[in-house]
């Protein structure tokens, strides 16, 4: 998964692009990149392994001049982790320049790659997103968007895009619409982003969502938007409200927050716990839908795992008290409020199960009595191909065990996931619309022939 | 302030302090250190500014053999921040060494250096602490905590100590008792810290607190505890409760999580906010207040401020887009829980009000009609020379206005302060035995003659 | 300028690239390189800014693994020195890989990238290198050598290059021949240099230069030789000799510490310095010269100038001290050979003629009474367009004032050059099949028509 | 051994320091370090692991202000190595500070700190320089330079040593006279230094010596000398001339180039080499000592070793390539001199043997027909207990071998070392008052009960 950020017409372009790129941290911490374009028309690029606070030294940032920028930030996935990977790409051509960030996997990228080299390309990353820039700069167009709008053709798959040719910035978001893109203003300048919450913190107002299959695209000349791609059943990603987006972001057009109470409050009706004492999230993606199952149950929410955030990135020393520490290094139970008690644990989803069985051998370590555990999402089977990081599905817990296993391998008393349909009535604006492949297994469009091979290429 | 963590008798004793002071992070970011001593008694030493996480390479982790450590947190403080100043201090003297980890400040450090250095002592960093290794240096006593007791002898104001004499661990706490220290047990070995959740890391089980005025020291001859110190009046800490130490430790005997429930409900009971329809934190220290004040005032809670925990310490840029977003960067308001509503914001403390007239504003422009700000501790308006970085007074807004002025400056509808009294009868062992300098400036001991020359020197 | 490397079929490819880089530093200090392929026919690269003996962490070069490797140092010039611009250039293509580390300069390097763009190729650096990447790319031949041969139609000007293509690595070396190119063994495995040092430090054999117009490619199939480039008459620079080259290198078939004390004789015939007492040279690269000058002359050799090794890249602070310090921080006099002579100071070349200006100064503080500077090539007039990084003509100070102006100019009693005929009469093979541009001004080929364009985009 | 410079009263003190040390780099390469003092009197220090070059960063040389600096150099010693240990070392005692910088070795350093431990001070650092420290702490006197001279009674080995007390600069050299020390002058600031070559590159003019037993002080009162230490016969470090010394440096007095030229004429007429065909030093220290031998004896001096100057401090891979390379790593010899002749390599002196070894190996290699070693010193039998770096004794080869044995061991056709008379005879001030005992083993001084403990803390 990555974050992605862009301006159009500020002074303060690149700073900005910081600024939002560190509000979408939690999209992607591998590493982290700014392009931006000064008034001369010269393109310059910054690019880091990292967090954006690491990434940018103040001498990068003062170089990174001009009215537009666009940014990036990229998910750690293990393999392909390299500084060669991190986005913007930046090409240059023609005495001219393309800049793109993706967010999303493409699932025709070995065909397309393909027709490229055959066509005499070549490649200098492995990801998915090289495709469209080579594409880019062999489309002709009468305009910027329409040369954008033939590149995208066959190109299949989820992607947003930030795109600049030369001083226009082009978005894009695929018809099926799956990640979420939006745009916002700051006086006369345009802002675009994954998430609302990064232009919250430019002080952005928000405008409306990049709709699926639109192309937009803002320049001197004024912003203006078509609609070239061909249409297609929209198909966002039901994850991004379950767990990905952060609580205090509109994503298609619904509050994040707003949704995950809405699972939480479902989950304690088809899920109950009866005679439980306490419920408690664990922090911080399940803190409104533990609040919700609370409210809806009656049963008193509490703040009972501590969540440390000083987790550094190399801390965990390969010693006998390193491996124990591995969940308490970033959780600790409030002891107080567990010990001799039914208690209900709510977490927004469960993938691998190696978490969650520390966490409740942890709350049983303090005291509790009996561990109910409550899902706010249906069980994990089915790996994705457009743009989460899901594992293999032989590393998806729910897809190798019954739920008696389940149940046993985890230590709990009980464990409750929320039904698909529970969970897509809770989406903003109704079950319609979403996917749900990871937890349904119902791809809405053709999957890669050799999904390895995409896997290996994606730029997440 | 400062965390320390210390072991005695364990194979994996530098892995298990750097877990330690990894939990005790939010007691100081500045500079972190461990001392080990290994099987032949030789003692190594390393140190480094930054994180727990950040500051220990593998080698020197690998080099820091022996079972017995002692580790050291420092917070940041203007001006005398630097490596020299990173503790546990280490000491060579007569093939031995001294090693200590002091947390707290000396009230009469300037005296004691002025004698020192009087009778020929030099000093290689501005820390008050190292007059007590100069003194333990000089002391004699038949046995280790004997000469510790004596070194202590005339040191006035608040340490919790960690010494190593040679092979010997001796932990000590002033009569007064101001910080917290506790010890703990994995199997034989002995385990020393600052707040319980650094024993709940490492898998230690809870013996009991250090006294205060108590010595106890452990080595081949087994554990043995000492009350050479004259005895004085308990004056622990007010502040750890209210806001310093972490939720699920157990401090002075009692449950921070617990007794900051306790202040939310009697914030609640004697500020009421009645017409208001959100109760919500600012997360994370005051959530436990804000549950409180939920449960008893019936006031609905929100989580309607988010937290961002990616801040990185060189972040903000010196750009206008760096300077408009500086809380933007920390909390971010979800705004449909705010929108239209009567709202009550719960912090544990104002300090210099910066942030938290940021806060209102950010939640104002998220919509919110009226804002009541709920505060779980009373009005600081005086400077700690106990170890707590409160600022001069003159930066301490509580101390600068009247109720009315900060209601304006604060841009709220109401401001409600809890009383000291009803702050101290939420302590876990009632309302006696602590300091509440800070907010009534009654200092139960004298305090330096001339503080600015103590606070440039205080090792926190 | 920069220096090539590369290896076949040695277990430890990239360890022995990284050594023969090391002893091609002197040809370039602003980057290195290397990509090494392993038995599975994938390819890693590896580059970083600086010296090679900096540039490469353990664990990269464990990661380096495989029977092929090819490097590349390249040498700093102004403006375009970036990461970007390392080389080797690694392309990934149709589950490929090409390879490429390049020493010279393409004279149609803008006609070149025109020609690939106009085709839809798009480039991620601003060298002239990559067009030569993007040839090989689109050319088709019925075996790699024959590929390569291919994409090098119509490619002109300097170039030495060492290609890798899948796990065949082929060399090629331009027609003129301009750059030096070895190759040797080491058992059953293949190296190629620049220089015969880099051979020696590995232990490899000296087997034979790569002929100019010659393409030599080994794989699994073996060696072999292919003539498939235009011919074209030899122009070897004699710079290499003068200069550039190490004086334990055969370049050209022939000593380049013979060459040296062949100038150095030369000049003392053509410019004799009667009446002089002591000869020394500016170390280190003219001190076969400043021998064969005292030899021929019979005025003793001496010492006389001590050059300081310690040189780092960020020393001169911007204070006064700092920069009056400026040849002093390399050289130092010694007073006693110097004071109250007539000397002869001896360099291989004057460019803008500051060091040799600071030079004479510091020698005759030091008391030398005449100072007859004695230079052992021709006066440099002219840019170099195939691979040497001299500046503009209108900084090159024998290009810009009469001979009486330089002497005046340079604060010497006398200053002699060897002429371009005593300069290719010393080289190894005889005067001819030299090209001597930079000297005479006469380029043996066609310029670019608009130099600065090609410099912006040069490899070197 | 160590480097040592100081300033008194120049507006730019620690910019000239820093390339004053730049100049000693040879001394020691392990740390460098800075103490200035501005005008408030108030003391700074940097101090860094490595070379001048990496030392200081712009912003801490900008922070070293003040028109006081002294700084240090430090030569890398196995064990001892550590930031702990680098100087100079500043301690602040009673609003004041000591500085100090030291070349030398003490040989009764264990007493004296044992001393000072019983008399209640600890120690930092392992290093016999920090006992001085105190010892000025607790001296009294009516001046500093009294207080200084106090301080030193008892202390016996070997100092050169830069102190600033306050505002005041103080220098000192034991009586023996071990180490160099000079003073100069740039215009109304006094400039010291271990050696004349410093005061070069700052452009001070050479005053004169520090005198064996003087004490020199200078601050606002002027510049005056006292002779406060005990007599005692001159021993000055022979080595210095030998090898340590820049060549050009005056030492003692006199050109270490005209020495090292006296020594290689000695060696020629001690040890000839009738028959060799070629004369060639091991470069750079043994250049001038090998002219000599070629002009003493009328043998061809040729530049047959080429030095590479680019060595990095973690270059050495721990490959099988990289272990092949060591020596050839440093040099590489031409071919073109040696094959097929009978050769004389000329050398300063042999420690261990390993690096001579490998060289006769290489010149072998390169196709001499005989080698012929002759050394411009006598052979080193024990070790150094006044600041020279020798190994154990057991490391000596020429303590463990007979010079058959060394002959067959080394592989050379003939070894002629220098006799020591010989070596003496070639000091610039003649024979006498020169220290000798690491070639005769007769040392001027008692030498450490327990040398082992002494090298341990040795500051070099």
């Amino acid at each position: 998964m990555c974050g992605i950020f862009g301006v159009y017409g500020h002074l303060e372009a690149a700073a900005l692009t910081q600024l939002g790129l560190y509000s979408l941290q939690h999209r992607g911490q591998e590493s982290a990149g700014i392009v931006a374009v000064d008034d001369d028309g010269r393109a310059r690029v910054s690019r880091a392994m990292g967090l954006v606070s690491e990434g940018f030294e103040d001498a990068e940032m003062d170089a990174l001049q001009g009215p537009i920028a666009i940014g990036h930030t990229r998910y750690s996935t293990a393999g392909a982790s390299a500084i060669e990977n991190a986005q913007p790409i930046l090409a240059r051509v023609r005495r001219s320049h393309i800049a793109l960030a993706h967010n999303g996997n493409l699932t025709n990228a070995v065909e397309l790659r393909r027709d490229l080299e055959e066509d005499g390309a070549i490649f200098s990353s492995t990801m998915d997103s090289e495709a469209i820039v080579h594409r880019i700069a062999r489309a002709t167009g009468e305009s910027p968007e329409a040369r954008v709008a033939a590149a995208l053709q066959g190109v299949e798959g989820a992607y947003c895009l930030l795109v600049v040719l030369d001083e226009t910035v082009i978005v894009a978001r695929d018809p099926h619409g799956w990640r979420p893109l939006v745009m916002g203003r700051i006086g006369e300048s345009y802002v675009f982003a994954s998430e609302t919450c990064a232009l919250d913190i430019v002080g952005a107002t928000v405008e409306r969502e990049i709709l699926p299959g639109e192309i937009v695209a803002v320049d001197a000349q004024g912003l203006r938007s078509i609609n070239a791609l061909e249409s297609a059943p929209i198909n966002r990603c039901v994850f991004e409200h379950v767990y990905f987006a952060r609580p205090d972001s509109k994503v298609f057009g619904g509050s994040v927050d707003r949704s995950r109470r809405a699972l939480g409050r479902k989950l304690a009706i088809e899920q109950p716990a009866p005679g439980a004492e306490v419920v408690f999230a664990v922090p911080d993606s399940s803190n409104s839908a533990a609040l919700g199952f609370a409210e809806e149950s009656g049963i008193p929410y509490e703040l009972a795992l501590i969540r440390n955030h000083y987790v550094g990135r190399t801390f965990i020393q390969p010693t006998q008290a390193g491996r124990d520490a591995k969940v308490k290094v970033k959780y600790n139970p409030v002891r107080e409020l567990l010990e001799g008690k039914s208690v209900v644990m709510v977490d927004d989803s469960i993938v691998r199960g190696t978490t969650t069985r520390g966490l409740v051998s942890l709350v049983r370590a303090a005291g509790a009595r009996e561990v109910h555990m409550r899902v706010s999402s249906a069980p994990i089977i089915s790996s994705c191909y457009y743009g989460i990081d899901t594992p293999h599905r032989g590393e998806l817990i729910a897809a190798q065990m019954s739920h008696a296993e389940l149940v046993r391998h985890l230590g709990v008393d009980s464990l409750g996931y929320l039904s698909i349909d529970g969970m897509l009535s809770a989406m903003p604006s109704g079950p319609d619309g979403y996917c749900h492949a990871c937890f349904s297994g119902r791809y809405p469009t053709p999957i890669p022939a050799d999904p390895e091979l995409l896997r290996a290429g994606s730029a997440a």
